[in-house]
């Protein structure tokens, strides 16, 4: 049996998503409550990894069941149960919204379709105690239009390649396309969303670090532009802090899931 | 020379507002920084206290310079600077937002002709990460209805002492005018703005949990009316959480205030 989870978290409680040997992360904290409920360790597999502060407003992850364990388990192997389980174990800053049975060719990682990632700004000299670690501080000169400008310009089918960050490894292709970036201005929050097919290590901290670079006149908007044309590497990468990173949703193919 | 501040707080940082021999408090705090620039102790007075765990998003206070003082710390005086240089030193759950010079008759406590108030409460069965310590988790059966009827009910001139715990003493009189009271509702949140002549000690959060009460079906709505009509203490108080509360602003009469 394979269960489909979506979780949200807090990012500052959490080192990562990623299983670490030292470190309460996203995935280690999941995977020991689940444990307790099934009797042994089971592996998770999430869309993808967030870095140490990054936050979830919507993570889905899966994992699988042996026919033994869904019998041990009994009257747990219904679905509905797990939310209420595995939340009366989790810290209140990890949460599960939803858990559901998924098919036997769904996987968390490879089946998604695209990703919703949100950035959060805030522009004034003095950011709000309920803000820190939950919106980049920026205060001085920013213009604005410049960030409304460089977003219409992500938008589309391009090399990412200079705005991605070394993972010891680059994929195969760094080609993404982002369907859209929207912008929302309020006062002193700006709030940038991108929507795309995917993202590279990093991609969307460098792409907001970059854009205020330029809307700070510390760079040439040529620069951010050739690097999108080109997909060449940035020499000098302006990345955008962790915490100010939302992780809204992963996507996948319109579902097929029963409730068990 | 007279100083008025404006400072905001998270109150999950502090045990409170008011000076403790033992423990962080948002006054001790506050003290210990201005003390570093004016070279002494100086006595911080607030529009009034907040309990633990409740949020301040606008909270007024003051405190006096003598002339010594203000001689002594030279460019500080200029009340422009008060801002960057306390926020420099304080905690980034501790904010100065405004600073100015007050009239020598100005008393951040007994110059306030009211308060606002707001109370958040998150109805649904999972709370999200990012509202604990922020909202006040509620599930299960509630009828909001019960809760807009009785915020009617509250506006107005009323007897309050049946919504008042015991701090030790009453004040002289417990007749209090709440001005209006908005509820709010998107989704599972629910926020309670109530605006007043004067709170008593926990007053908000005892109206909040009695109307709560009485929209879980725990208590029939003639009780808490009876209480609201005959100001009679209440035998089994029901108090709302503290970190469900946030002081939005201390009132007061148009400022004759100048930036010195």
């Amino acid at each position: 049996m394979k269960l489909r989870l979506l979780v949200a978290y807090d990012g500052t409680s959490f080192r990562g998503f990623q299983s670490q040997k030292h470190g309460r992360t996203v995935q280690d904290t999941l995977e020991k409550v689940i444990a307790v409920i099934v009797g042994e360790r089971v592996i998770l597999h999430a869309s993808g990894r967030t870095d140490a502060g990054v936050h979830a407003l919507g993570q889905t992850v899966h994992f699988d069941l042996t026919p033994e364990q869904v019998t041990r388990i009994g009257r747990m192997g219904k679905s509905d149960r797990w939310v209420a389980a595995l939340n009366s174990s989790l810290p209140p800053q990890l949460r599960v919204l939803k858990a559901s049975q998924a098919p036997k060719d769904f996987h968390a990682r490879f089946s998604t379709r695209g990703k919703i990632y949100r950035y959060d700004i805030w522009h004034d000299s003095v950011l709000p105690p309920h803000l820190v670690n939950r919106s980049w501080h920026l205060f001085g000169s920013l213009d604005r239009s410049v960030i409304r400008d460089l977003a219409r310009c992500v938008e589309g089918t391009h090399d990412f390649r200079g705005f991605c960050a070394d993972s010891g490894s680059l994929p195969e292709s760094t080609v993404r396309t982002i369907r859209r970036v929207i912008m929302k201005e309020r006062g002193s929050s700006i709030s940038i969303t991108l929507e795309g097919d995917g993202f590279l290590y990093r991609m969307v901290r460098m792409i907001v670090g970059g854009m205020v670079r330029v809307a700070q006149e510390k760079e040439d908007p040529d620069v951010f532009l050739k690097r999108l044309a080109k997909g060449q590497p940035w020499p000098t990468p302006a990345m955008a802090p962790a915490h100010g990173l939302y992780l809204v949703k992963a996507l996948y193919p319109p579902r097929k899931t029963r409730t068990a």
